[in-house]
């Protein structure tokens, strides 16, 4: 990893990323479980629902000795670990097309390898899914990634910040809680809810219906989620990436996070677990492309009103 | 704008440009000077070289008006200027093919506008060319963007911070004008010099290929720039970006910033001025995706070592 002064954050290079797998042919899907032991794919075959991997091409690894010095570059080793999870064995079918005990496992997995990484020294890890060509997806096999940081990120550090000083300021009250409150109160940009958590479109949304998934309990991570909590989690979920996709009837192109406190043995009562989902797609036709203000100034300019986009995906027919 | 409490940043929100022009066929160019007066263009005929004009769906506007208040979300009117600049009358040129003079006339063109949008009471102002459709341009003529915002980006703020950080430390040197002298004396990630400016690779580049280029004095802001200055700025900007078209005989899709210190009435001595080129592609046949890594963490992962891409941009035959 080398430090970029400006920005206060760390590039990890991983050159032998380069020549990693790239849209093979379906007959060659390297996710599918083995089905010619002359030709093994990834994944044994076997009776399972999820699996979980190491990255062939991981950009962070646990082992990777001290780093070789380079002139004008500050550097460190870039400690983490990079994982793929694949969310069923079945190549045709989407996270939300799942049941929701299904997508139900799949976070108590985003919760164990949660566990399992912070065990291991790591301090944040981010569990997420790339979904779409147009977000640069390879391999069409339904699966997601944790990408497992020996650091806490700028990004990451900013937002723990925020949330203390609202923690500090309102007597012990959670930043996301407080909001998720308050639209479940105001209803506008509210998309469905469950008992224990529920979906809207946040107030200042930086993509076109991006969607927040909230537990209505505060909790820093997914090891603090109660197995009802993981059940109406999965749910809400399952509905809010069939509207996404119901929603102009074609498979909506997006970012899904899942965003939990660091693991640096501090404490986090400040902090909501949060599911954040960013589609790239602003109308049929148009993707959102992220350009000049966007990238150069981290100010993102959108064409839809948080309130319009939540009463489209609400008025979505399942 | 609304206020994102997590991120601490503003977006901004214009529906309007939700029908904004997109990919218009070659005869309905609106960057073209007019020729038929029935058939008016954004630009009427006449003998220019460079034109500016205020976007037709601007996402920040002078006088916008109170904002409207909306509930749940912290908001201000999103003050500001979004203006075009054509490059050149001919549409089928890029910015590289001009002449030397030419490119140092749309040099000074970014400083006037600065200037006068300065004396507006604009805090920040962003020159930059989005180019190539993989960047999501909408029209292929050659022009480029400035957009002036009614307040200072939380990114451009952290800049601020990192860089009078370094030179308070440092007794009066600047962060910028250190490397871009460290650059030159080492020299592996050099690209191309002149007198009074040089292009580099970052140590810390996060798009593979990202070049800077940097004047040798230090200057916050492109109205510090004489005309030499201004000449060989041009003419490194030439190069680079022809070296980048080069590198695989290909049209190459960048973001091109210039990054200036905010126009904020404070004293900006720890600025210099760059220019920051982000190419898109990471090979020949691949672009470069933002996705979990990047967008979710800000955390850039790169296949490409910035020494590689160098001595690559170096070695391209011109």
């Amino acid at each position: 990893m080398r430090w970029h002064p400006l920005r206060k954050e760390w590039v990890v290079y991983a050159a032998h990323r380069q020549e990693r797998t790239f849209m093979p042919a379906a007959s060659s899907n390297p996710l599918l479980p083995t089905a010619d032991p002359e030709r093994p794919t990834e994944l044994p075959a076997g009776d399972y629902d999820v699996a979980v991997f190491e990255n062939r091409f991981p950009s962070l690894v646990e082992h990777s000795g001290p780093a070789t010095p380079v002139s004008g570059a500050h550097i460190q080793a870039a400690y983490g670990r990079c994982e793929v999870v694949v969310f069923s064995q079945d190549p045709k079918l989407s996270l939300w097309q799942l049941s929701v005990e299904h997508i139900a496992l799949i976070v108590q997995v985003w919760a164990d390898r949660s566990r399992d990484m912070a065990q291991a020294g790591i301090s944040y890890i981010l569990p997420f899914e790339n979904r779409g060509a147009e977000m640069g997806v390879t391999l069409h096999h339904p699966h997601g990634q944790i990408y497992g940081y020996g650091f806490v990120p700028s990004l990451v550090a900013r937002t723990v910040a925020a949330q203390r000083d609202y923690y500090n300021s309102h007597t012990g009250h959670n930043l996301v809680t407080k909001l998720a409150e308050e639209e479940r109160s105001l209803g506008v940009r509210l998309i469905a809810t469950r008992q224990h958590a529920l979906a809207f479109v946040p107030p200042f949304a930086r993509y076109p219906y991006e969607t927040w998934i909230v537990p209505t309990r505060p909790g820093a991570d997914l090891l603090t989620l109660s197995p009802p909590e993981q059940m109406d989690l999965a749910s809400l979920l399952a509905e809010v990436l069939q509207r996404l996709d119901r929603l102009w009837d074609m498979p909506m192109p997006y970012l899904l996070t899942l965003n939990q406190a660091p693991f640096d043995n501090e404490n986090h009562s400040e902090w909501t677990l949060r599911i954040e989902i960013w589609p790239v797609r602003r109308s049929r036709d148009k993707l959102k492309f992220l350009a000049g203000t966007e990238l150069g100034a981290d100010v993102f300019a959108s064409d839809v009103l948080p309130e319009a986009a939540a009463a489209q995906l609400r008025s979505v027919q399942l």
